[in-house]
């Protein structure tokens, strides 16, 4: 039998819909060459000969998608988090990253990176690397071992920041990311290549213009930042005054969801014109909380973006983020939804718990095709979470040892069991 | 030699100010007989003879004070966070607090309480029980138990609250008290009783009265909440029409810092005479950031109580909060302060790390005198935290190391070593 063939059986959430979980307690769920058959209270006939995992009392949730993550900035997370971003780039972000040009470092910083990832909730993520070909290499070589699934991107930046991590000129970006590209390609089963201009300030108008071509020539997804910080923004209508906004200028180089799958960072200052381009492109929002905090960039209206019915998910935006795990991700964004709907527009009700947990899995998940719940046909991702550790006197139902989980993953939660597309991690 | 005399060898790191850090990269931390004579980078000559504890590359920190929190509330930490302070009250903590009436169930909740929060950053507390003495006096037991010094409140409550947990009379409710205290007192070497009106909505003013009268008599210290939500503020206005403010009401019967040191808890919303009285009162305000996200009460303006020098330190207000932890306390304030600069105010600055580290030492520790400092004559709290398992490519300085420890402490951080007035907790 196909090894990614099983039934787990244990107290079974995902999210039904974006408002609702479905909540099977001691239930199966059917695993079959790694995607889902569904969530069931008894065996179905048609499976009773399938290998069951007993979970015991656990709970099984499906992976989370870390929409959003910068992989060479993990070794300097928590660090030097007293800064908003453009400061904090020139001063922490570019002198590490260009210590990536040494592939020794690169290889040990990756690989304690994707040690990490691998034993977090997230099953899936969408990594920036640096502007180095061979690092960007060394990286998707170390998450590919995980056995997640992820696309990682070759930055590309030739203008307005430091000599040590800018590209001598746009031909020059875009030959060395042919190469890359060339070097990766067919090379791996889970880990994909994705086009990644850092985000607009960073990068000349030709270097736009040619990876907007590569984009077409590769049939590449696109993954940059957007509309995070106020100086920022200011800075992208300086440099490119023509652009209606910040996203006009990715767009308008073809790479703003028309015609590839694209992820934009942050979308914290979104002007309305900005979010109904992003909206008709089927622009990907990366929400990343905590990183708002930290870079002091503000909330992103997330309640808008689900009204809009935009897709967003999670990203942790290590290193602006400084915590690796998707709950806190969860647990950050249902405050920060909290905050948006106290201090900046009581319309946009705070995000549930269950809204949340959907933006983690299913949200950012859909980014990888039918990815991110249990419901039949999805692929299996799943986590095994032990909460013994976080002790209460209450009987808890399901539903409630989520939600705690969610809240205290890092005090007492442990995952003790992880699958990628039905393929076992841990 | 007594055992609470000995030196602790190490990266040391304490608050010298509101502003700054005193750092001394493997130094020697004297402790005699429970009391700091300071922090040298070689034993001085005097201290020769003592024995000397070497804590290798670990950090030794301060311990932390946790200003505000609920022990009842533990067991439902992280659960039913989608709700505002009055609904979330109704909906699950007077139920829960209910309970503690049944002293099996008390004793069984408060171990794990006291437990738990003897592993934690935490080395003194100031807690809420409930209304019931005799659990109130389990709760003091445990915490005992623990070696940690904590000020624990009975709470009194006799109006405006579900029937299950509100006291028949204001009669009652200070006679109980009374015998609360009768019983609890001389009895502890660390734990000691603290006045503790629940908040003004649910005290009548026979009540107040009756307790502004026991803190005369008792010479008790005194906590309560104060201008957290802007319903209940509205509430304490129509309660009691003749205050001023809602902290008036409790400066009316003796129980806002003129009589004895007072604790509020939150004061996200005080209105400018508030905070005047709290500064000419000198009332210890307790920051609770998370809390104020979960319940969406707000952001408290730290910034502004930092440069009134009103005294202020950190609680977690657990459950409204979620995590013990203090360092995740930190971080959540420093956070809320930059999004308070971003949001609210740009004349604020943010908390930078050196001031979020000295609210939650300093800053609350003071509260039980020479506390939260290794400068000569405060009393030794010191936690020794090892964060090998947080992994980095880098050298980092203690600085940046304590940085990172109060981002990542859930992420890898591990307290191996704890004392409180220099007595070894573990």
């Amino acid at each position: 039998m196909n090894k990614n063939t099983f039934i787990l059986k244990g107290n079974i959430l995902y999210s039904k819909t974006k408002t609702e979980l479905s909540v099977t307690e001691q239930g199966f769920l059917i695993c079959f060459e790694g995607i889902s058959q569904g969530v069931y209270p008894q065996i179905p006939d048609a499976f009773q000969n399938l290998p069951v995992i007993d979970c015991g009392d656990c709970l099984i949730i499906p992976g989370m998608t870390d929409l959003h993550l910068h992989a060479p900035q993990y070794p300097f997370r928590g660090i030097g988090m007293d800064m908003e971003l453009l400061e904090w780039l020139e001063t922490h972000t570019f002198p590490e990253e260009s210590r990536y040009a040494d592939t020794d470092y690169a290889q040990n910083a990756y690989h304690i990176f994707a040690e990490d990832l691998k034993q977090s909730a997230t099953t899936r993520a969408v990594a920036f690397g640096t502007i180095h070909p061979r690092a960007t290499e060394l990286l998707m070589d170390n998450l590919e071992a995980t056995g997640l699934k992820t696309f990682v991107g070759k930055v590309n930046m030739d203008q307005n920041c430091s000599d040590i991590i800018r590209e001598p000129s746009a031909k020059t970006s875009l030959d060395v990311t042919v190469k890359w590209l060339e070097s990766v390609a067919g090379k791996y089963q889970n880990t994909k290549p994705i086009l990644t201009p850092r985000f607009a300030p960073t990068c000349s108008a030709a270097l736009l213009e040619g990876l907007g071509k590569l984009q077409k020539e590769y049939r590449l997804p696109v993954q940059s930042h957007l509309s995070e910080n106020l100086s920022e923004i200011a800075w992208v209508k300086e440099l490119f005054p023509w652009s209606l906004f910040y996203g006009d200028v990715y767009d308008h180089f073809g790479m703003f969801g028309r015609e590839a799958p694209t992820i934009m960072a942050h979308c914290v200052h979104c002007p309305e014109e900005e979010i109904k381009r992003m909206k008709n492109n089927r622009v990907y929002i990366a929400h990343c909380p905590q990183s708002n905090i930290n870079l002091a960039s503000g909330i992103a209206p997330v309640r808008r973006y689900l009204e809009e019915n935009i897709p967003v998910g999670l990203g942790t935006d290590i290193a602006g983020g400084a915590n690796l795990s998707m709950f806190r991700c969860i647990a950050d964004a249902i405050g920060m939804s909290k905050l948006y709907w106290r201090l900046i527009d009581q319309t946009k009700k705070p995000l549930t718990m269950e809204e949340g947990f959907y933006l983690a899995t299913v949200g950012g998940s859909s980014f990888f095709g039918r990815v991110g719940s249990f419901a039949p046909g999805y692929e299996v991702d799943a986590l095994i979470l032990d909460d013994k550790n976080i002790r209460t006197t209450q009987n808890l139902s399901a539903r409630k040892r989520l939600e705690r989980y969610i809240y205290l993953a890092e005090e007492g939660g442990k995952i003790v069991g992880k699958y990628v597309a039905g393929k076992r991690i841990f």
